[in-house]
């Protein structure tokens, strides 16, 4: 990040006709964008365009999920038709959808705002083999980072993350666990919405798929950390919280186990963004797994991302606390979509705009603290 | 309420193209919002109007602000100008923006956006008098009434409450010990910002006023409910949680004895948004003291009100919890103006289009969970 606009934005923000951090984290995020965009004031970050990347999973037939598999090309068309909650509440924050389909199983027709990008019909099931394969991770991720490149050359200043498959809540929970270390028992939830019995089924396919790969964390007795602490000899409190601990096996390795062709898309999506220094508002878990391997490709990525919300997922908010993210909006969501992030869209605007609007006491002729 | 359209939304809600319940806490608004209209769907509340109602206080004399009282019609000129937050957010979310003058202690020129209703050039210092006569809270009720019919009936489907006026925050902490029971030390802030020995010296002023005007809760062995409490014999467990806690002295008593003219006005607004059914969204510690005001005036009043925002006054925490609100947006502002609020606006109008625009698993053609 570019530390003199960030300098500068602290100073305005010191200046303009209000207390001092009297807009608490949106003062912080500004002075995050201003470092991303390399400028005081950063640009405003719209218009905004949302991407929701669609695939299914193999692992969908191990029964983590009650929705049957086509709800994902369903909802495809859903999202294409304008009926979905995505399109609701991009409609009423004025960013635009986009649905790239990089593994939906189902043949889809080509449609007006569905681009046509499928790497492979779902993954495998990652409990028995590799998701995906070297070959097809690589695509994946690239193809992330042409639509992050394209939104942003059609001219749009805010990327949010958007994604639709069913039974990745299963995949994005065994990425969490490999890239924090945190055993599959914690970041494990109930995705959708699931009964008691299921919910302890999906937690043992994460920790069979994760096995299967070896990259199951080591015992908490271990933690924190776990498998994935590069150095488990310094004492925990001497350790800087860390963005990216590094998985052993490596991000796209860990990708191809466990991972989504949408959650490697996502990681280009986000890597994308961050090289066009543009922001990326992540929505939920799927979004927070994706993010944590673009953040272990390049650590610098985390500095486009913005965290839209904190979904009822527990692996969600591992993540962003991970990651060190303050999520904007914490209302008990848990749709995915992009949904979460495109609630918080109007945030991450105001707060810039503040910048760009606001008066200082000098120009307003507004009398500072203590008369001064 | 309107039980019957609550009904129809929670049946419509389970019926459209989302897991069940996904949309968490702006769910539960959507069907308090359809309880207020009276009919499911409610309206979109859009278009939306913020009122910023700016007054001064007596109290200011006792040294409770850092800041000097001309601020207050500073920031009048700052928000006719463009130039302050609420202006900025207000833009961003497409509010209009209305000051309201019910008792700023200098003389304003007039000017387009500023309506001219100065009902006192501010309070009286609360520690030795009524802050207000009866006369004028009254008056002050009556404008903010007014000034809610005239935003609906010029359009408006959501109210937006403002405020400005240096040391309104003093106040706010008397009104909310008054109507809560709980005392100074806990419902008493830093307000803008201010040093260790003005925030005691803030809480005895708030202390002072109270027991000058009899409104001083007993003692912390009598809690919860304290001096308020209209039943102390029966058990806390035996007692519904009260939305509103009738102070012995009456509402408009307690506004007249450690009120400001903007909460007199602000529990009109209320008032007045409620008898129109359309929902007010409330920003900080201001707006929650009037709204306690006005929910003790009319307890059927709370199905209009909506947290915006909570704020970082201890004051703010403590009265939605009593009103038995949700926050939408916590994100540690301590600004005012309004501008708690209007981050919250996008969050509502979103959670209400949701139920005009998105399809139902039969309309849309997809699958609902376990395959049915």
């Amino acid at each position: 990040p570019d530390e003199a606009a960030m300098r500068d934005t602290r100073d305005l923000q010191s200046r303009l006709t209000k207390p001092p951090g009297a807009l608490g984290v949106l003062e912080d995020l500004s002075v995050r964008l201003a470092g991303l965009a390399g400028g005081c004031p950063p640009p405003l970050p719209e218009p905004a365009a949302v991407a929701i990347f669609a695939a299914d999973h193999g692992v969908h037939a191990r029964g983590v999920s009650p929705w049957p598999q086509e709800v994902t090309a369903q909802m495809v068309a859903n999202f294409l038709a304008g009926g979905a909650v995505v399109n609701a509440f991009a409609a009423q924050v004025g960013a635009e959808v986009t649905v790239v389909d990089v593994g939906v199983a189902a043949p889809l027709a080509p449609a007006p705002g569905l681009l046509p990008r499928k790497i492979a019909p779902g993954t495998a099931d990652m409990t028995v083999a590799p998701a995906m394969t070297p070959d097809q991770v690589r695509r994946a991720v690239e193809t992330g980072i042409e639509v992050a490149r394209d939104l942003v050359a059609a001219g749009n200043r805010c990327l949010i993350t958007g994604d639709m498959g069913i039974a990745n809540t299963t995949a994005s929970a065994a990425l969490i666990a490999a890239f924090t270390g945190l055993p599959p028992e914690e970041v494990t939830g109930r995705g959708t919405g699931i009964d008691d019995a299921t919910h302890q089924h999906k937690i043992e396919v994460v920790r069979t798929a994760l096995a299967h790969h070896g990259l199951l964390p080591a015992p908490a007795a271990s933690a924190p950390g776990g498998a994935c602490d590069p150095s488990p000899a310094v004492p925990p409190q001497a350790v800087p919280p860390s963005p990216a601990v590094a998985s052993p096996a490596g991000p796209l390795e860990v990708l191809a186990a466990v991972g989504g062709l949408e959650h490697a898309a996502l990681a280009g999506f986000i890597l994308g963004a961050a090289a066009c220094r543009v922001p990326v508002v992540l929505d939920g878990v799927i979004a927070g797994a994706a993010a944590l391997a673009a953040v272990a490709l390049a650590p610098e990525a985390l500095g486009a991302c913005v965290a839209g919300h904190r979904s009822v997922e527990p692996g969600h908010a591992a993540t962003v606390e991970h990651l060190g993210l303050r999520p904007l909006v914490d209302l008990e969501l848990r749709l995915g979509e992009g949904t979460g992030a495109l609630l918080a869209l109007p945030l991450v605007q105001s707060a810039v705009r503040v910048l760009h609007e606001v008066a200082t006491f000098d120009s307003a002729g507004v009398s500072d603290k203590s008369g001064s």
